[in-house]
């Protein structure tokens, strides 16, 4: 089978990484940073770290620090003009998914004109984009080592979606230190995002040797250590492995694509304004059982790595149950595990919920393709 | 710890993979490349399965199929000569690693002047190369996949080593379809070449969480699926679970390092013009042996990995013996097992081997640091 595999050229990992910035950026000889982030990382000090070390490198940069938490057209447009005005020649993303998609939609569109609404899709821009270095605050989204975005059109209430060869970040950083201080709920729930990545990607009918193995270690990472990170937010080791986790879990679905989990808690997080790792991790054990008979080998393979001691009599098929009991305890253990009626999907919407879920994108790699009654079987069961 | 971890943006996989890159050359929008491989791949018939690829995307190219199996200082200036006379825009590698070092060699030296010996050591070059798309040939040396490069001075008698973020493909190729006709010894040496990569990678000091996964599955591809490649040359699986297998050993040792290994096989290869993965395949088990004492966990998780049930009763010392005795196996099984005399080696160069070995830049990542003594040693064992 012919298969593709992107990355970002170069990554950095660590407690302190990001200071090993100085030495790439002022070997790329660039001038001055658009910082793409938003108010609360500027407020609770996040971002003076990235730009201590730009001053450090003796790089200006102008901060542009108004991305939402669904990044939107004109979130888009302001940060290109603002690149723009200020001459800036490359771009600084700091974030989790949101100011880190933004940056990639700005970086399309300062190379290539138009409206960013001219590159949905895959591969529609044409001219390469400007040095990205993307910093990632939680663990995580891992849009610092995608090439897709996503991007709100607040008017026609929708999320526009791209893939871009050219949207790759130049240099993808995961230094700890910035995540430290992520409070208990968003360190359960972007650990959830990044579990559903690998487990999707894992199970995608686009998947490959390279992004099986990169899946399976994620899920062994993560598994291991997002109940650590949530149960002691200051565990140096456990935020550095949930960073390699979420990284590796990133670098499989980015090539591998996802399935049905992403693909219903896309419109549930966009009607309700929730959390995307929350909508994740309150599907995911649902939609693994569903999925499971058409699974039954790669759910084996997850109970085997996670707890092997445990599979030795089991059979293919105990395995597979046993390996969605373990996500769903995880999910309980760590506080993500609420029905939809607790985290506020209502009943009445339930059928265009559904509808909405067989349009979006990430259903086409989703290993068994379901009907409508049963996504809406799915969302009763869980109500 | 602070990690970095560099990667080719874009790499291809599977059988007629090279296909796919009509659609990547297109979007770049080059104009003519240059052409760098060796007489025997041209006369094979390999370099006209790439070529038909560049007509059918319409891109012109000139071929300089002089690069030598050791390239040379003058292949650099000859090939980059070729560049420039003939407008070219882009490279195009093709080969094993001489190719792909030379191709290296040459795009760093059109985008920076001077000589290549200029640029020795790590990231001295200032500008970024042209596109360099590198067409693995072997599984393999991985040149596809690292930034590092090797070229020979002939009037010095030694080896340049650089190491340059600015040299890493831009697009790495594995297309199992020009490997299917490679011969069982080319097929066993290059399959051990990768092999002691991947426990080079999983042992060097500069090891982390993400190189020491790579290096763990490829490990368990290459034990698996290289007996298999050279006993039945023609199995598609066993050639396409290699081409992973070396290239994910590439992603580990390209970022952690490598060991005593390859330290001393260096020196071997240079003296007697021998296979590189010939030396490392007779050097791997008893170096293996020497270092087992600081690497018993290490040694322990490839045993596990390879052979889990044999290991449940083991203590990790047994599982570490265990683990060199596998090695060695496979490596006769392959039929790359033999002694230093029988490759060429005499006993009257042991010196200076053990010397240069010393001066390796290959020795400082190593688990154990040798004795001159220890190394004369193990060359004497092996002879």
């Amino acid at each position: 089978m012919i298969k593709t595999f992107a990355a970002a050229p170069m990554s950095l990992f660590g407690y302190g990484s990001r200071k090993e910035l100085i030495p790439l950026l002022k070997r790329e000889g660039v001038k001055k940073a658009l910082v793409v982030t938003d108010k609360v990382l500027f407020e609770i000090g996040i971002v003076s770290k990235i730009t201590e070390v730009l001053d450090e490198a003796q790089i200006a940069y102008t901060i542009y620090k108004d991305v939402t938490p669904n990044p939107t057209l004109d979130n888009v447009e302001n940060g290109s003009a603002r690149y723009k005005e200020e001459n800036c020649d490359f771009i600084v993303a700091i974030g989790g998914g949101s100011a880190n998609d933004c940056a990639k939609a700005i970086n399309v569109l300062i190379s290539n004109g138009g409206s960013i609404k001219d590159y949905q899709g895959g591969n529609k821009s044409k001219n390469k984009g400007k040095l990205l270095v993307a910093i990632n605050t939680t663990a995580g989204t891992a849009s610092e080592i995608s090439r897709a975005y996503l991007i709100s059109d607040e008017k026609e209430k929708r999320k526009l979606i791209f893939k871009d060869d050219y949207a790759m970040p130049s240099i993808a950083v995961n230094d700890i230190e910035l995540m430290m201080g992520l409070p208990k709920s968003i360190t359960a729930q972007t650990g959830m995002d990044a579990l559903t990545h690998a487990i999707e990607g894992l199970v995608s009918k686009n998947n490959s040797v390279l992004t099986n193995i990169l899946a399976i270690k994620a899920i062994e990472l993560i598994y291991k250590y997002l109940p650590k990170a949530v149960e002691d937010l200051g565990n140096v080791e456990a935020r550095d492995a949930m960073a390699y986790g979420q990284y590796i879990a990133g670098l499989s679905f980015g090539n591998a694509g996802l399935g049905l989990v992403h693909a219903m808690a896309h419109q549930i997080g966009a009607t309700y304004n929730l959390p995307h790792g929350l909508c994740n991790a309150v599907l995911l054990p649902e939609i693994m059982e569903f999925n499971k008979n058409s699974c039954i080998k790669d759910y084996a393979l997850i109970a085997e790595s996670i707890k092997p001691i445990e599979c030795i009599n089991m059979t293919e098929k105990e395995k597979a149950s046993y390996a969605v009991r373990l996500i769903k305890e995880l999910s309980e253990r760590v506080g993500t595990s609420q029905s939809l009626t607790d985290i506020g999907v209502k009943e009445e919407d339930i059928d265009i919920l559904a509808e909405k879920s067989l349009q979006d994108g990430c259903i086409f790699t989703s290993p068994v393709m379901p009907t409508k009654e049963e996504i809406i079987n799915i969302l009763r069961r869980l109500m």
